[in-house]
């Protein structure tokens, strides 16, 4: 199954780990630490190999793919060796990458995107291409009645209106395009009932929000512990001290905010009430890519009993979030190529803010992502077109 | 269902918090915080009520339970209005702590103990009784070849031979009794061939071993964190501050070796592996009662990226102990009311060191003792009149 | 030598906590555990003795003292066995705490707060009061052109214009009325050139700001520490997490940046420089009163390498100032009967922002500490007047 | 001042970040970061400049310098753009390392490692060689009458006995050969009588123990804070997490024991009482050269309210390190130039166990050191002629 992973952000830590790590994996010179679609319990032949993989993607900025990828190494976010053993691999996808299309009526913008990927689907003669957003994270858009349904967002559109931030309007694209869509960052993206619509129309899945890499990830299996031991959390304070490009766009106050609130959703859903305290998102540009959280929770147990826990989480965020950019889209494809159509919803086990009412638990993530994995197996042998008439 | 809990160490901190919160509880004067059966998912007319629990036990100190409540209480572990508000149900229990049997032949030790349970559960006309261990922990006795099966340790005990420790003795004797046992320490208790046969003659459950209430507590939902994250744990160090009796205690070395043995059992089974680094356990008196916690968790992600955790727990050990003891005791008389035999193995979730070979991920132990409760539950309905035969 | 304390914000937790700790004293009912006065170091002979003093002040909030006190015991910042035994010496101060004058032209809140203080002074015979303002945190007032001088000060008050912020107002009663004025709190106080000039020309000494009991506390030690090792901080973040009176007040944005900025000084008058990070102040008011704080601090060593260091402060600040409110009260009441004019800069030992342009680190300001202690010692067997000519 | 430094242990850790450092910085190609005889306050002209070193040694092992440069730089203690700028000058050091002599009887095992240093010294025409052990940390030896004074001691020499350790043989032996002696490690090295009288034969001065990188450097400003405060420290517990070749070597329990009596003599001496709690060093070989040190401090405030503190110390012990060796030999060998005879106990700053019953807080240690260099600029303007006699 030839598969194409279409990044916009592709010159973003994110994005330049993931297609290092992919070219290192598919070179045999490194371990898919990381890549959850390698564990035992999740490996399937539905999923497309990393030797499938074929990358490209949009950026605003023109920093050469491999100057990124030593940067980085110089950080400490990847081993120096594997960015120099792959410089034919990585000019390649440089190849791939295209200016992102800016200053365009947004019908004009849309075109552009969809000639994009479809002229980068038929160079390979790919299967599909996934579209993965990984770029910057945008302030939340304010809302427009275009926003509710597809025909008044054809209207507005065709007016020459913007009404779509621009993570929508790539989501846009990527349906139009025949795309499936997954949205890593917090930003819009697919989330707006009128691209719902669309995806229905063209019979494709999407997948969102928002990686779940650090101290949210903790707090998912943390938040369970205390509700199964029926401990009442009475406060769950936090502190995220990063630097890097994402750390600089999210000390503006929007982006802040869209991201903080991300953060606590798991708390309310899983405890079933929201304890006192807020999380921070402050920038610190020496910190760099290494981001380090604390997290302080105030429990009450038995008879009142007043206890604390605290954690320091110090992780790499563009090595957490790398991998699971790989897994996300290779499931994606194979669920794509079974029929699935809509928000892909047993994939929260990657997001922050995932789409559908289930569980924010960790464990129970879990268990709905094998579901999925052995319903695409199943899927694989049978038939991909009966399949989407259930969906 | 009429109860008895009879609490082996019936005047130390465990117990006593246990006996408070319960009158406290029945008194109507606290919240089941801490309580996982009064959780909704968990809750179940198959259990017996806080009004249906009766209380006694053996130990071998005799300070009165009131005192001890005190102490607890200046410590910070109760509130003293509690132990205010409860003067004669504490007396009531008080009148039914026994000596210990204590320099007796093994044979009349067991029978010392026997009778102590019978007359307890004739006293209140209790349809049974689940002795509880939470006395001071044991050393790992030597192996003895009597241990292997029950006639030959019989055989043993009336040769006057001392094979059993005592957690064993007092297993014995509630098998004959026909009492249900747990044990909530790593003591060795019920844990021999030789017992378990015993168990199965008589057609009674058994639970344990080590309330799971701290720092394996929480490695029992961060160990699989990693695990489903595909991220690779390269060392696991912890070290235990505590204080109290207990603490006091487990600064002798065999206990100390004991409990941290069971402390780590949740990694290598979890992971898979055995990360480097070891759990100490150090007595340090002024902590008291509340125990610190600090554990260092280095993993590598993504490429071989190297990051780190470490967290705090600062604990109050009774408080998080008592309601477990609580919850085993009625999930054990309902599970013996039920007719179950053997290693009740779906109580995973609350031990360090649980029978079976299930997982020690805090999600699936959940899962299991749902299941449990589900069973109970739907025995209560169903066939009532067969398990009122094995009762 | 007899002496008054009066405190502005009498009902607060800080003022409390010192009333009944000097009440226990006192009553040789508790060790002065965190007196640094009581240190074999700086005990002296010219220090008013516990029984020398009395106790006034203002509040704007009616609690009576003995309810307020009952409260911190509940919360564990006071043992309450102390509270329960000095009823008498409680309502005695209770009876000497006014309401705060408010509602009236600043003359007449002037005169009003002078004449309390006379009354007090004058109804024990006491040598000297000494003026401690332990209200809530003010927002920084805008500056204003009658603050450069006494005359155009004067001219204002005259006029009914309100210029000075109410620690101002009473920094001005307590000069009128001949009173040394301490500011324990980040308020302006006396530390307006207006004010430095009132208090010269009624030979008052006066002292401030911001009581140094936390966080802040640490970090003059700790970067001194690294200005001496040569290690080059790189960042330094902190968030303190509090609730209680004084968090509810510092949650306003004003305040907290009045209170933030004070607690930074520290870091870039120790180092020579200023390291990025910041220092954030979050209310929970289920924190109470026990404060939480957390500081990472990155660095770098030889050749470059990177290093880290995180600390968690668990501290219950009432607990920490009351008896810093004791020691300064004492320590300025002797300057003043040695004849001490203007800021005591040798007090900086206690502050977060102090007078003076001395050096950050504890261990200086303690060594400046004890030279004026050894000064006052010195002057106690000469003269009072002969000093006032070199202060 | 042409100065050599002859190490003993001259390929370890510390030794090669020392020499590499060193040579880089001679270079100009590295900031004197964590040098603290380059910050301003201690700058002096009568220390050797960085030009004016020579570097020799002893080691058992023969890894090439530059290999382990490399290693360390791998782990990244070192940048590895140092060790590859400076090829020429390691391949000198390399040529200066010598086997340490092994298997001799004692006076042979003397007499050869004179010969290497006096040879040393004459081939780079040096004014002085100072021998620092940086070699692995012994256990400590069985007492032995011969150390009690030199006659005795030559005497058990002569008869061939093994009276001495091994670090105390190269003390011997510096001495003889009219070097300065400084130890970094615990081990026993010149603190004997005899060698403390063979030294004042020779008019030498020498340094020790234990160089303070970590833990002990956090505890000797935390400490005096506690004391300064009055705050009564009730508890202070900490685990030490190493890997690497010290690591390993304090795995050794008799080792261990020796560095963690070191450890908490700081806090005895300070607090003036001893605490409770204990302080562990732990081997946990994937750790590596970061250290991670852990520790708890529960203390007691105003009227005995209980408060925690906790914190966590990541360092690279090595960088930490390299920069002391460089800056206690440059003041060693110019106290020898000044003809100061005996332990310096003015370098108590550098140690955990220092010479001298002076203070164990870091800021007073501050000031004897800066007493030091003043002493030593003295002497140069002033009475160069003497001193040249001793040198
Ligand atoms: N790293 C994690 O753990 C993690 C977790 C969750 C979400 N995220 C999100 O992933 C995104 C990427 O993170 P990152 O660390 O790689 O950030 P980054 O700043 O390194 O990369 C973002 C890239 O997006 C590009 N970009 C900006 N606007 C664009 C546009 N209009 N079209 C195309 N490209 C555009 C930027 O030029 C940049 O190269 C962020 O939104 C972040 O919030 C990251
Ligand atoms: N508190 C927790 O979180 C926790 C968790 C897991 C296991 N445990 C285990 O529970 C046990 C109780 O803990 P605790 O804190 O109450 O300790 P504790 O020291 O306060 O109480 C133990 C009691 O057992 C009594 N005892 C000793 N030997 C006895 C004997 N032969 N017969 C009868 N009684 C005897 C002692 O006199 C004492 O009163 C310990 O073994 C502990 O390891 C506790
Ligand atoms: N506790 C510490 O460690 C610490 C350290 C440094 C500074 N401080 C400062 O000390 C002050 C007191 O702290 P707290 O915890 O006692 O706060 P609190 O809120 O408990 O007490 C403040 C008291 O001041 C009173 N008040 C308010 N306005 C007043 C006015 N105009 N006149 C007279 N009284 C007035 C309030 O009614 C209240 O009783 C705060 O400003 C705080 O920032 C405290
Ligand atoms: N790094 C720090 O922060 C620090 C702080 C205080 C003390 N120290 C002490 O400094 C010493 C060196 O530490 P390291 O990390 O470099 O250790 P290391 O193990 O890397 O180096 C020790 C070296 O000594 C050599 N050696 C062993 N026996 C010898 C002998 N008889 N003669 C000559 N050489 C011998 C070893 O072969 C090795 O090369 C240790 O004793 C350590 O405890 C280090
Ligand atoms: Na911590
Ligand atoms: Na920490």
């Amino acid at each position: 199954m030839r598969t194409g992973i279409w990044l916009v952000g592709a010159r973003g830590s994110v994005a330049t780990t993931s297609i290092v790590g992919a070219l290192a994996l598919r070179a045999g010179l490194a371990e898919p630490t990381g890549c959850v679609t390698e564990l035992p319990e999740l490996r399937s032949p539905s999923l497309p190999t990393f030797a499938d993989l074929r990358f490209g993607g949009h950026d605003v900025v023109t920093i050469p793919l491999v100057k990124k990828a030593e940067a980085l190494a110089a950080a400490g976010v990847l081993p120096a060796r594997l960015v120099a053993a792959i410089p034919d691999q990585l000019a390649t996808v440089e190849s791939e990458i295209r200016p992102a299309p800016a200053d365009l009526p947004p019908t004009e913008m849309i075109a552009a995107v969809v000639a994009d990927l479809t002229r980068f689907r038929d160079r390979y003669r790919l299967d599909r291409v996934v579209v993965v957003n990984v770029s910057t994270t945008e302030p939340a858009p304010p809302s427009h009645p275009a926003h509710a349904g597809l025909s008044a967002l054809d209207a507005a559109l065709l007016a020459g209106e913007t009404v779509l931030p621009v993570s929508s309007t790539y989501a846009y694209a990527a349906f139009t395009a025949g795309c499936p869509y997954v949205d890593f960052t917090p930003s819009t993206g697919a989330r707006l009932p009128a691209l719902a619509e669309l995806a229905r129309q063209r019979r494709l899945p999407y997948a969102g929000h928002d990686g779940k890499t650090g101290e949210t990830l903790v707090k998912s299996v943390l938040a369970p512990m205390f509700a199964m031991r029926h401990l009442r959390v009475r406060t769950w304070s936090g502190v995220n001290l990063l630097g890097g490009g994402d750390g600089a766009n999210l000390a503006e106050p929007a982006a802040n905010a869209a991201k903080s609130a991300s953060k606590q959703r798991v708390l309310g859903e899983t405890l079933g009430y929201v304890p006192q305290g807020r999380t921070r998102i402050d920038y610190v540009d020496d910190i760099g890519d290494f981001k380090t959280a604390w997290d302080l929770v105030t429990f009450s147990g038995f008879l009142g009993t007043g206890m604390r826990m605290e954690f320091t989480w110090h992780g790499c965020d563009s090595a957490l979030a790398a991998p699971l950019v790989l897994d996300l889209a290779r499931l994606t494809a194979a669920a794509h190529a079974a029929g699935r159509v809509g928000p892909l919803t047993e994939l929260a086990f990657f997001f922050k803010d995932p789409f559908g009412t289930g569980s924010h638990s960790l464990a129970e993530q879990w268990g709905a992502l094998r579901g999925l994995v052995r319903q695409l197996d199943t899927g694989t042998g049978q038939d991909g077109g009966s399949r989407a008439v259930d969906a």
